[in-house]
């Protein structure tokens, strides 16, 4: 018998027959001998509509926190009545816990809590009777006994920290894609479903426009050494398999290529080459809390720098203004340019620790496609370049290709 | 300083609008100087849209219990929030509690739970930090933690017990009428509305038709001692003080005059007088859940008697299906025969025990009006007939200005 919990998102309950569904789904995981934790998030548009409700009696966006998190808790709460229900009237014994209820302690930081400290006692308790958990995500509570929430991506982070408390042998992630690719297949249509990821991999290639989950529950099964299955609510295919890297995982040099499209960059000329000069064009972005991404500066030999950025091309307008009045700051004659119609290419995979050449190879590879490289950036495990927005399916093609990833 | 519980009703919390002006409404109590716990019920509506999803999901009415006290519940949980955040926007210090969190323990009887225990201690904290409380109405949790809910009528009663368990110095229901009058106002329009009514009275009033609250808080208020105030959510006019009788209410010999229509007699003759004849009728009827109200036997002189009661006209089908199976045990020519259009006045005053003649007075008004009266029942403070439907107006009239109601 193993120990298994799953986690449904909300479009997966978004409808009574859907939640039947799932409950069926979860039924027919019981009944092939297993215990099972079912966490579900709260039905699709329904969270909005309590913000709505939140803005209507207080203004948009005026709702203090610790309020804002009773209110959107009752959005899975509803989702954990309606599906143990569902499971009830199919004759099964299943009980509902809401994240209080089922020991999940966070600390106090409303609408963004992190777990502190899951207590699985009861849990355990209630599979040991026999029932399968229906387990709302998403939410748990202060040591005193706040009601708080876990921010975006919260239903996932609960699975896997419940996954964790409890010891389960599978965590599996259902969701509306079958699992992770090599590629968008919308972008290249060879692309091949992964048996397994590391958790590294998959979190550089979230951090550079694959959308599968957030990059937080990824951070947290990693440190917690849980490893899940990212896999289809819609049919019985096997998914992939999100664990530690192995020896056998470095002979594959590239996992993945990921892109993200939509990009801006902005470029500062004319910079003075002296310590705390990046620290003040940072520092001004990250005072506006936008997302700057890629920063590269080149190697100054006149004393004279020229620094680049990527933001997302609806944020140019908030960074120039963000910069404008300290240009002067940065260098006498100090320019800025912002350009949009960019996007970034980016291949992902921890082989490349032990392979040479694989940035040449795909420098080589997007030559061939006459795809024009802007800007490069490389971490460990990953390479990233931009190219304009126009070319982004062709490099897409070209660096899958090149690496293989099309094969079986 | 005074320490005050006030509960509003679904209607009252219906709208965002509605909430910020409740909010308003509790706002001012405090600055008015008090110390302020407000009891707030799910906004109209959503209750039955939470059965109508569970409905969905199991089919009518087939949900578990104890699921549907964790669905019913979200919908309290979210008039908190909005009616804290409502408080907090403008300026003021409030905080929301779950009935769970505010300590409130009941038995397991899930969707009927009786309140076993309050331990106020964070209530008590978050007021003496200067928190006004907003209070999920209707809602539990058990010793081991499940949720409950209490059942129709459960924000009232939650305001009571809270008011008890923290000996709030006030506990007002804020409705939408402005208090308990004499009379139903649509029938007698010199009705007036009650300064005070002793529990006893009330109790009596809601039985025969009187619907201001649940039989069950105020019975709940009695045991407890709890003195509380029906009052307008609408306007600041003072309400009824409902209390323990003083000496000065038994002076008062009829508090008010209640009717209620759309009933229906059932009258067996030829039933054969001797031990466990009504028990065997009232038995098979209890047995259908039907609310039989007045029941009347004439003294039998020759060992055949007739046995009468009401029933809401809706009921008239069941108890006839109920009673026919035995009617030949009840006699060898008992018969059965039901009639509806009838209607029920009672008057109602703690001042009857002192006062004698009441009935002969009441009888007198009704026959100086033309009514005719079929049955009468009495209790040790009220005195119950039916009349025909289509005089009840007039017998209500009549009553009415007998006891000399109408005047100031």
């Amino acid at each position: 018998m193993s120990l298994i919990v799953q986690k449904y998102g909300g479009t997966s309950v978004g409808t009574p027959e859907r939640i039947r569904n799932v409950a069926k789904r979860i039924l027919e995981t019981q009944q092939a001998g297993n215990q099972v934790v079912a966490v579900v998030s709260a039905m699709a548009g329904v969270t909005n509509n309590l913000i709505g409700l939140a803005d209507a009696v207080t203004g948009e966006g005026q709702a203090t926190e610790r309020e804002m998190d009773v209110l959107l808790a009752t959005g899975e709460q509803t989702t954990i009545a309606l599906t143990a229900m569902a499971l009830n009237a199919m004759g099964s014994k299943a009980v509902s816990l809401t994240g209080a209820q089922a020991g999940i302690e966070t600390d106090g930081f409303h609408t963004k809590a992190r777990i502190s400290n899951i207590s699985p006692a009861g849990v355990h308790e209630l599979l040991d009777d026999g029932n399968i958990v229906i387990l709302a995500g998403f939410q748990g509570k202060t040591p005193d006994g706040k009601i708080t929430t876990l921010g975006r991506g919260g239903s996932d982070l609960t699975a896997i920290a419940m996954a964790a408390a409890i010891d389960a042998d599978l965590c599996q992630i259902l969701t509306d894609v079958d699992g992770v690719y090599t590629c968008d297949p919308r972008v290249v249509p060879e692309a091949k479903k992964l048996d397994e990821i590391s958790y590294d991999e998959l979190l550089e290639m979230a951090s550079s426009g694959t959308k599968v989950m957030q990059s937080r529950s990824v951070e947290f099964a990693k440190k917690f050494g849980v490893p899940f299955e990212v896999r289809s609510s819609l049919n019985n295919n096997p998914g992939t398999l999100v664990k530690e890297e192995t020896m056998s995982m470095e002979s594959v040099v590239i996992r993945g290529v990921s892109l993200e499209r939509d990009q801006a960059k902005v470029t500062i000329t004319g910079v003075e080459d002296h310590p705390g000069t990046a620290g003040k064009i940072f520092g001004a972005v990250a005072e506006t809390n936008l997302l700057v991404d890629m920063i590269v500066q080149n190697v100054s030999k006149t004393g004279i720098t020229d620094i680049s950025f990527t933001v997302h091309k609806d944020d140019v307008v908030k960074a120039e203004a963000a910069l404008k009045p300290i240009l002067p700051e940065l260098g006498e004659n100090a320019t800025m340019e912002a350009t949009d119609g960019i996007a970034k290419l980016s291949v992902v995979g921890i082989g490349m620790r032990s392979h040479s050449g694989v940035a040449a190879e795909m420098f080589a590879a997007l030559s061939k496609a006459g795809v024009n490289i802007e800007m490069i950036s490389t971490s460990e495990i990953k390479i990233t370049v931009t190219v304009s927005e126009d070319q982004i399916d062709a490099a897409a093609k070209a660096a899958h290709e090149a690496f293989g990833l099309s094969e079986a």
